[in-house]
């Protein structure tokens, strides 16, 4: 997963806040971080690292460039492609002038792009997809960069949020699919592409509004115009999963919090089977509002009964071979004392791997809890993501080929329960063929 | 304030487990540093850093040192003296030895056993007080370590929670008047001293009991023996601030937990005045577990409806201009979409500066709620303290010279209570004459 | 002016000579360094860095990288393009597998290329000609890389002498006109291309043969093989600065050693015009061959008055506002006590800006000499070069438009000789017409 | 071996100039590097590092520091002891003020010094007999800090050639056995104290005189006055070692300039035994002088012949084991083409260890000489140096048990030659009875 970030003005120095919508957009990537200007001399510019936002780029550095546009992107490398090399923005000096591109999402024809391409001659810097497009726009080189880059993207497929900079303006585009977010913000003259909402208030920006699958918007002196890609789709395929885990509560994607879709998804998982239980108690950060909501429905007392240090992360802790053998509880910690001779429901967002549910499991266990009830705020995940989630293969999921209860014992649960996807699909409210849900039913789009 | 750590082993490397255990008592000091160990030459060795753990100190460095014995400390300045000079542990050979220090509190009688030394030769190599301790040590060339160490702190007044280290053995050392807790704990045959037990739980070892006021524990091959200081307090001063705002949740101190302390606190608040109100909310990480303690006793739902940002701390932005003039909201962001139209109650651990309470008050106005009763689970802050914890003059307690009404004008809330004195000593559970509450009452003890 | 190096091997890990024979070419470039090689997943990797060659490469990384055939460069940034992106070997995988390039020299037919690549699509990462070379050869992707990259030569026209390293082996490619010099070594059954024969010393190799002008050598498990580029050059072109100034005294160039060039330079300087003076020195390091030679056939004695420190050169001290104030002695430094009084000969290897010599000038006649006469040991700089030595524009070559006189003048000194062209080439031994001697006289090669 | 630089002026930041100074005095230490000043708030402060001066100090921190009064010291450790800790200035804010204090040499009675003051509570920070002069300073709290300097020192024997900082100003101080050198220069109304005269050059300064053996000088606002120690001794005992090869060769030491120094012993050193020989070398830097004065005196040409790679020592290629097995040439590199079928006279200026000699010998060999004779501008070192000089024990001197035919054998020449000790004294040109010539005779002085 990626999260992506855009500033327009024409008057202020906004390289640094690059940095801050980047820091906000942190979840949606650690792998690396990146961003792309356009310099007094009509060159592109960049400058990327590996880690964190503050570990891959300088903020004092940014604070003191005079760029009034510019560009970022955080990476989550998928598939041991942590490299710099991937890292974005993917920048150009080409034939018809500069050009830089972020993106967030996953293109389904790729490699074909690539191939045609490379016979061609293109020389490729980069393992990964976004250099696609930009050479797609390369090689076009009569066309100006902003109609080129539209004729681009009606060549792409899959899934794609992008950001663009080039002299014509800043450029926004999502695929007409719709999988990922994109939100247009603005400060008085200024304005902001984002992957979510959630960055626009650390930099005091105000969201303006979505945008749209399958549009296109060019920021430029004159404010920002809209444009229409030729290819339409019947219908769209926003992803489900970042209500379940992956965007921040705060944001607000598709027209609903998401901070409220995770509440309501908590009250219905307390609509049936409820367990005898003293509390209930959440798995920070991800899993705590739907422990709320959880707790609200059932009456059940909550509370914050696990413990997130916040500096016992991979930030601040490596794992070596005397962590491994400590069995370190990276990041989450039990309050011994509440846990004692109790029965607790403990409530996650997603079960994925399993592995995460399954330590703090083991770590309440050894507090002397006498009961534990696992309950899960979205349905199994049992299928791969071809959009930009980098899921593990079928056999790293544990709810792939086993049974609920076979879950519950490998897990060290005394009973188990996921959200249906009807649910699910209730909670966060969008019609159901709105939402891509391919990883709980592997019935996939089809992008054409 | 501080965290010390100290871990003795007959046969495993430990310098890598302080790196850990100090990560884990970050929370008490962020500003530098340090490890100390004897080397195989009988040398006393350290690195110390400015910064955080995981910046002060190299993991993988410590993870491949052949040390059995050492001890580490975290600091957090006072009074701009944010040196790397004055970084622990504080370490020399001197005539007897290798001595390595890690002290948390402060000597009230620091000045004078500093002067008497100076006029008989010695040099003081840092400002702080923990060399006081050091030297008085050094003074005495004619004992062993370990007896001129005791001799050494027959002579100290005020708070001080010490580890030792020197080829007698790890010591632990607490003041007779109990001001800071100091822990023991064990894996196997391996002992460790901790500020709080929380650091224990990290590493896998598990709390036996505490150091007591007055007791200085000298852990060796045979394991650890106790010895009395010749100093008696007639009563204990244990920090009450340390249940309030200090210790991590999911430590226990003086027998009791932090976070059910924290909680009942919560309940208390609660139990007049409550004012009318759609939902209550905590400020994370110290306000949430007495704001659930609220919703609790008062029957008013909780949301965790403020996100503490965990890639917008002091690690990761620094405090630029551009961030000032954005009041970029370091660390704290609301939900917008909670706030709208209601009235809330908000709970927040305690009342020093006003700083923090102030803006976010303001960033819920922004979204548009409508009352906001702000609750405050600990006494007004009105006093310094002088034994260890850096609050500020008294000028810039926001509490110190204004009425309620006041302070809760100057923050922007609509009503403002606090815990009465009494109800958090009920809450904490311990006898009143056991614990400390100057920084309230302004009442200091008498350390003679 | 660059230096390139390169070392195949069937059986030894050779990136760490990489560093070594990159270390020994320093003197060829100082503003950035770089390596490559294609690793076990049949891509090229490199790592490059700004500066010299040990700030821009880590040795220690080099030294266990499982690498048995690799490339790299030596960078002086001509025309303020100092920047990473240009830093060198140009790396690609592309359609046919990876490439990377190290050249030394200067395409004068470079815009065109690049415009009409351009225009068929390509993206030039680098402002550099080299890259015009890899996107000559990726525009071949029907043909091998090793067939490409000599269609590719076949279009290109002015300097350059190559390393090339491919799947099919390590190439080494000298252009047919001889501008450049390009060594190829051997230590067992390792060979090492390079820019210069005093690079071999350093790792034990020894020098084979020169390439020769319009060769592609590709070497590979069955040792060197040669080919020969289709286009024939009438007579060679090789660059008499390098005897001059640039090469290393211990090098070989030509089948002639550079330090009888030198010293022969010096000897036919004494030629006429022996000034009366108590002694010669040279300016370190590349004067002082010159002057030993003027001494001898002057017979007048020789001293090494003119320090050159070892410590505050460009690595060492930077050029900030103090040191200019003081007008620091940046690494050279006269001995005062031998110049008292006395008449003296100073001899250097050429004059381009004037700017040292005027500099050391002052220097010396503050340590009160009594006459300072000037002898370089070459014609006068007059025009700028197209084929890869990054002399100035004809605005800050001294002697481009003033007399003799008015340069010793400007200068400080009492008299100022050159050593006339026929001299020069006399002193180097080769034939005029295989010679460039276009900064002297201003005639060009025509290279079609 | 160290270096020492002292600076003080009324009105300007000379930071920076120290830094300047010791990049000028690297050749004395290589080890470490510091400067001390003393801040706006009476403390003292310093910034010390491993390495050269520009890995040790930042010069651009250095030049924003608003100070005018600052010391500074380059370290050679011996015996192993390379830690920061022993890193010099050695700084104490102490009952008194604060001090700092640069020493060169070495204290013969520091353990007894050391014993006793430990043995009175003192607690020595580190290993280095510096912190001795430090320690009975502050035995001394009734006296002022300059008083109680001139105290300690009259308790202090052996070497010390010292730049000491206090709040009273700049202190130089020098041994009254005179051993090592130390100079005073200005630069309009800033003073300037340093080991050599060399050091002022670069900053533009100039010499004054040598602070005298067994004088003090303060420097303040008034500028420079002289004070005596109490302590006389019967004659001078300055190091003849610092002429042969310590000193740079543009110093002035005890009126003789060190160049004229070391070409007159090789002219001595060509008075007998010449052999039949094509040219004279020199081993470059420390022996080239003599090898000028051998050319002269025996009418033998002089060749550059031995070339030194500005960019392949210590500071450049570490010395890894691919170095080792390659046989690195590190710095060293004879022209191939000038001793092809040659006699060679090789002129060195000591013989210590002999591995240099060896290695460079068994180089040229492999150019095809025919013959090559060794000959050493000074007496064989025989005897261990406790005045500052870290010579190797015994064991390691090629010359203290083996006769000249012996170690002639085991470097691999066809004969040797030392200077005899008196042609060295001749050649320095100071009497015989102010020189210390132990580490060649064994004569050491007492000190009392």
């Amino acid at each position: 997963m990626c999260g992506v970030f855009g500033a327009y003005s024409r008057s202020d120095f906004i390289a640094e806040e690059i940095y801050l919508g980047l820091s906000a957009l942190q979840h949606r990537g650690q792998e690396s971080a990146g961003v792309a200007w356009i310099d007094g001399d009509g060159r592109v510019n960049s400058i990327k690292g590996m880690g964190l936002v503050h570990e891959a780029l300088s903020q004092s550095t940014l604070s003191e460039a005079p760029v009034k546009s510019a560009i970022g992107h955080v990476r989550y490398a998928a598939n041991g492609s942590a490299m710099l090399q991937n890292a974005q923005p993917i920048c150009a000096n080409y034939a018809r002038g500069p050009v830089a591109i972020a993106h967030n999402g996953s293109l389904t024809n790729f490699d074909e792009i690539r191939t045609t391409l490379e016979n061609r001659g293109a020389i490729f810097q980069s393992t990964g997809d976004t250099e696609a497009i930009l050479q797609l726009l390369a090689h076009q080189p009569k066309l100006k960069p902003f109609d080129a880059l539209q004729n681009a993207l009606a060549e792409a497929r899959g899934a794609y949020s992008l950001v663009v900079l080039m002299e014509e303006g800043l450029v926004a585009a999502r695929d007409p699919w719709g999988f990922r977010p994109l939100v247009l913000g603005r400060r008085g003259d200024n304005y902001y592409v984002a992957s979510e909402s959630c960055a626009f208030g650390l930099i005091g920006a105000s969201f303006i509004r979505e945008i749209e699958p399958g549009e296109v918007v060019l920021i430029n002196e004159a404010g920002p115009s809209s444009y229409r890609l030729p290819i339409k789709s019947d219908r769209h395929w926003l992803c489900s999963f970042e209500y379940v885990y992956f965007a921040r509560p705060d944001s607000v994607i598709g027209g609903r919090s998401v901070y409220k879709a995770r509440q309501e998804m908590g009250r219905k998982l307390a609509s049936k089977d409820i367990p005898e239980a003293d509390f209930v108690a959440g798995l920070p950060d991800s899993g705590t509002t739907a422990a709320l909501g959880y707790s609200e429905a059932s009456g059940m007392p909550y509370e914050s009964a696990v413990v997130r240090s916040r500096f016992v992360g991979r930030t601040f802790v490596k794992p070596t071979q005397k962590v491994r053998e400590l069995g370190v509880r990276i990041k989450l910690n039990p309050c011994g004392e509440l846990f004692r001779n109790k029965e607790v429901v403990l409530v996650d967002d997603s079960l994925v791997r399993g592995t995460t549910a399954g330590l703090v499991v083991s770590m309440i266990r050894e507090c002397d809890a006498c009961a534990l009830h696992l309950r899960i705020s979205s349905p199994p995940v049992r299928y791969p993501c071809f959009y930009g989630i980098d899921t593990p293969s079928n056999r790293d999921l544990v709810a792939a080929k086993q049974t609920t209860e076979d879950v519950a014992r490998s897990i060290g649960a005394d009973s188990l329960r996921y959200l249906s996807q009807e649910e699910m699909i209730g909670a966060i409210g969008l019609p159901s063929d709105s939402l891509c849900t391919a990883c709980f039913d592997g019935r996939y789009p089809d992008c054409r």
